[in-house]
């Protein structure tokens, strides 16, 4: 293949903007929870442009929709897609990008009349983000085994809704028989914003995604003596956010010795009974540790262990919320992408991802990777969010190229 | 004077359990609120059982009420009340308490038939809690000038009620002729639980109060910037909880270099956006302290001001909330009552008043002082806040003896 093929800027930009409008909050971002009418709104959109296109659609049971560019040969068909649903008051790059950077190529391929001896689907899966429905990445973790279908279609939003009964209302309940194949998938690519500074720091085009990392998230619990703030003498007391905040002095001092690319968060505190004349009784707070390497994980552990279980009077205790172990994409897969980079001359940089994407899962079951485009500022989950054209357009190149050289040259 | 009159402990505990059922929860605490049926049941109930005793009652424009036992002479009255309006989900001991123990002393009195030259007058201030009503210490803080009436009556509760329909609706609404007048009053003395665990923890039966110490009351706030946990280098980082965290930590440092009786409190957090994937953008917690030297409030303004206004990249702000003078007792007053205790061979500590009291504001009209009883475990403003009747007859016994010695020898 000697063409390097790019996509149309403008024609990429006309699908964002008119995705923007499904869920538009008036205020520069969307709120498109899965299945809700905006949400169909825009299924129902882009299933238009995609037969449009000549592309055939189907559902599977979760929801899910392929729209498949049927190839000339009978191997096994190439995939790229991710969500459109969004959280509340979110933005409009976050998912949807990747499903129009999918159709984009589509489009790209078909205009320019380049023949694919694999089909080449586009996907969109259901309820990525458990804004409405928890839990988030839902129908990908269905149909990878993650989740079990009968508990995941029970779950109700705050209305008292089942996922089922949105599902069935929204007209996008298919067959399970439609469920993406891993027998007949070559390979999945999903192009996603970062979500994160790093990219636009760092002046670099593409995130060349290598995998998701390990996380662990967890509770410390600082149990101490309220009493009034004008009366209880300071040796008398056991002020339980003062205890809080010596155990993430601690965790800093500790946490920052292991590996450089660990990052952790102490995001969310909460202190009972929170009365300014009263002396903190209860803190809590969060920690969210991220590392891609279970070793380094680990050690946060180890750190965590090693605390003094009672500080300025006050009790420990932590209990952990989750973990998830690291997920490796396939190095084929990221090499492939690595080579469309390079062929078009994009900077670009192997990263892992901190949030979890559907690729993450479907990682379990085809070859899989993913392509990051910068996020301006690293905001994201916020109407702020941002990507310049510019920046999408070159993932989408990235995202055709590598398409087109799977087709060829298989994985 | 050489008799040591004592109480009757039996009948101080039947008030007690009779007026634990105004506003009762049923969870062993009161809601009772300023003017709200409740207080309305209980301050009917007061004024039946003091007519029954001979007493005869006046109400001002705040809704005082005056219950006086007619002396023989004509010199000025000896006062001694507090309030019964409670906080929500309150106890059944911080104010109401000290009305019932004047109305004790009064009962004791009259049953003993002990001659009083100077009338005795039992008060009962409107809405110290100001949980309904702000501001607290409303209507001592009126008829001392602290506040405009106009404004104060104007003041709204949550369902738009204001002060003034309250009052009118209570039945309690009187003249302000009958407001106390500071010249036809030789001394006022207020009996409180101490509402903070000295007492308790020394093992001692009397606080005699000889102020209410001075407080500041700021808000500190850092200004972060936030970002996702799982995608921002730790080195990129302006994380608004962990600079919240240090300065904590630089305040404990640096205010318990200062005089050991000086209380302060980080009683109240605030993190924002507060979500466990989020880096903290702003952190706000409060700082309460208190000492009854001014010259210590002052070290502590230092020590704020000297404070680093950039940490860990997050801009550090102060403000200032409020800030209340040290407001010292009637030393001739406070004699008197200590006297009392030596005589009845009670064990007794001259302490200060960490919250405000009703006696604060009488104390800048006439002469005014505190008796303190124990408060079991510090705890107050909640519905285990408790006090043994042992304890509270001992400082019923120090009241009625401080007023019998006042109308005996003046003050």
């Amino acid at each position: 293949m000697s063409a390097m093929p790019r996509c149309n800027e403008k024609r990429l930009e006309e699908k964002i903007t008119a995705f923007s409008r499904f869920g538009a909050t008036g205020q520069g971002g969307i709120t498109r929870l899965a299945l809700s009418e905006a949400d169909v709104a825009a299924r129902n959109e882009f299933c238009a442009r995609c037969r449009k296109l000549g592309l055939s659609i189907t559902m599977d049971d979760m929801g899910n929709i392929y729209a498949t560019l049927q190839g000339s040969g009978d191997g096994p068909a190439i995939y790229s897609g991710s969500h459109i649903d969004s959280v509340k008051q979110g933005g409009n790059y976050d998912g949807v990008l990747g499903v129009l950077a999918a159709l984009e190529a589509a489009e790209s391929i078909v205009e320019r009349g380049i023949p694919l001896r694999h089909s080449y689907t586009i996907v969109i899966w259901t309820n990525e983000e458990g804004a409405r429905f928890p839990p988030a990445i839902m129908s990908s973790g269905v149909i990878t085994g993650r989740f079990q279908r009968e508990e995941a279609i029970r779950t109700t939003d705050s209305e008292g809704v089942t996922f089922e009964q949105a599902l069935a209302a929204s007209g996008y309940l298919g067959e399970a028989a439609n469920r993406l194949d891993p027998d007949d998938c070559l390979a999945l690519v999903e192009l996603h914003i970062e979500q994160g500074p790093v990219l636009e720091a760092e002046k670099t085009d593409i995130g060349v995604v290598a995998g998701v990392v390990g996380m662990l998230n967890h509770t410390f619990r600082l149990v101490g003596q309220a009493g009034h703030a004008g009366t209880t003498p300071m040796k008398y007391r056991r002020d339980a956010l003062f205890a809080a905040c010596k155990v993430i002095e601690l965790l800093h001092e500790q946490l920052d010795r292991l590996d450089g690319e660990l990052v952790y968060t102490t995001g969310q505190m909460k202190v009972e009974p929170n009365i300014h004349t009263i002396i903190p009784a209860m803190a809590a707070f969060s920690l969210d540790a991220r590392h891609r390497n279970p070793e380094v994980i680990a050690q946060v552990k180890e750190v965590i262990a090693a605390l003094p279980k009672t500080l300025v009077g006050c009790e420990l205790s932590v209990s952990s919320n989750w973990e998830r172990d690291t997920t490796v994409f396939d190095p084929r897969l990221t090499a492939v992408i690595r080579g469309a980079c390079e062929r078009l001359a994009y900077s670009h940089k192997e990263m892992y991802s901190g949030p979890g994407h559907d690729a993450q899962y479907m990682a379990t079951a085809v070859p899989t990777a993913m392509i990051f485009v910068p996020s301006e500022g690293g905001h994201s989950h916020t109407e702020i969010e941002h990507t310049s054209l510019a920046a999408c357009a070159k993932g989408v190149d990235v995202l055709l190229n590598t398409i087109l050289t799977l087709d060829q040259q298989g994985l």
